[in-house]
């Protein structure tokens, strides 16, 4: 099983808080020592940190964690290996680039069958299921739409209807973005959450940890957290239900 | 203008000494301000550290002058911004997958005319004369072989040819590496030197810093390192002839 995050925010907001948690997961609370990847957008343009070390250890991770770069949509992943070794090129996230823009995924789950999928022009660089049914995404979005599509929402069900596609053939919990929009797209297991003003303070699960939102926000500040198990002990977190989507964009959910 | 730093290896090697001039460059003993870039290949995968920020300045530049990551074949680029913002998206090195296989760019110069380059599929992000040329290069690519071509020296001689093309509207000087291949192809200027047994020492043209390559390797190690401007000022750097190009595989010179 592999950890999913994902956030959106209205204002440029750093993701150290819950990446800790994430991290912390990665070969120390949890089995995840398969390697992790951040990507971080800044307008249009994106950066990715990626090890295949575990993301406890990891100078790069650590850089992370302590420089709080600030970002209004990030996908992040750590991974226990299922398919595809223990490599850079195997590491999540994925960016590829589609209408101009970069695409940034990340999958949680396994796929059977997927060397039958169809990839087109996008090419899997490395071995896994993930990257594969990326590539597949890619196709059938590009296919779909030849030119940028205008309606945003009519994109992202299309997208949810591709996805259904891949669950039909394993797990697939997916995270998608285009530095605009974050999805969330649930095939066992995803939860989320919306923190805005009154901000209260927050207990991280797995170490003894707490934010004060508060002091780190200004009042109109909005920000969903995606994440595949709630990862404050004291906020109410809301579940997607399998075969279903959450859609995010400046921080507040959209579909 | 803007540095470029290319190395070659044929084992995996750190670049510190090497960016630590470069990243000098970045806004202390150079005007190259409006961010940097470097990418290393790890087999088929590649990490990116970037940033609109100076590099003499970056948290993300002293980790990677200080975190001695070892790789075969490494793109480096810090900008002097000509065309486009400084923006994260116009930011150096860029990487594109073609043939299953990321492609990463840098260049130094500038292009008039560019706007009529067409790209087929490889749609620009940012809005860099740079990145559009890549995206024209690698249309051409794929145009002349839909198929990864078996024969690599043939690839890098049509590769030659359209940068000849990108040429002629300006200036176009750049790296491009697949991660087993390094070109270097010159518009204007790029040295490039092989350090090999017997290691000497060396001596940063920018910095008061003396490295023992003999105390750093093992004496089967090959070396190359491709920059704008020689890097030191006690070794034998070779001049590439505007119009030409150079191209290494695991540290050797091939072409």
């Amino acid at each position: 099983m592999c950890e999913l995050l994902g956030m959106s925010a209205n204002v440029p907001t750093d993701i150290c808080f819950s990446f800790t948690a994430l991290a912390l997961r990665g070969g120390r609370t949890g089995p995840h020592k398969d390697g992790w990847g951040i990507t971080f957008y800044e307008g249009k343009g994106c950066r990715t940190f990626k090890d295949p070390l575990p993301s406890h250890s990891s100078p790069i991770a650590r850089l992370v964690r302590e420089y709080p770069i600030k970002s209004c949509a990030v996908v992040s992943h750590v991974r226990q290996a299922n398919r595809g070794s223990v490599a850079l090129e195997n590491t999540h996230p994925f960016t590829r680039e589609l209408w101009g823009r970069n695409w940034t995924f990340a999958h949680n789950g396994q796929l059977d069958d997927y060397l039958t999928l169809a990839t087109g022009n996008y090419q899997p660089i490395g071995e896994t299921d993930s990257e594969y049914a990326f590539c597949w995404l890619l196709q059938q979005m590009h296919s779909r739409y030849p030119q940028p599509p205008d309606d945003a929402l009519a994109l992202f069900h299309f997208i949810a209807r591709c996805a259904d596609v891949l669950r039909q053939r394993g797990v697939f919990n997916m995270l998608l973005s285009d530095g605009r929009y974050v999805m969330a797209y649930c095939s066992t297991q995803l939860h989320w959450i919306t923190r805005r003003a009154p901000f209260g303070k927050a207990t991280l699960v797995d170490e003894d940890v707490v934010i004060d939102f508060q002091a780190e926000t200004t009042p109109d500040d909005v920000v969903s957290v995606i994440a595949t198990q709630p990862l404050t002990c004291d906020e109410s977190w809301q579940r997607i239900a399998p075969g279903t989507f959450a859609l995010f964009c400046l921080g507040e959910r959209q579909a």
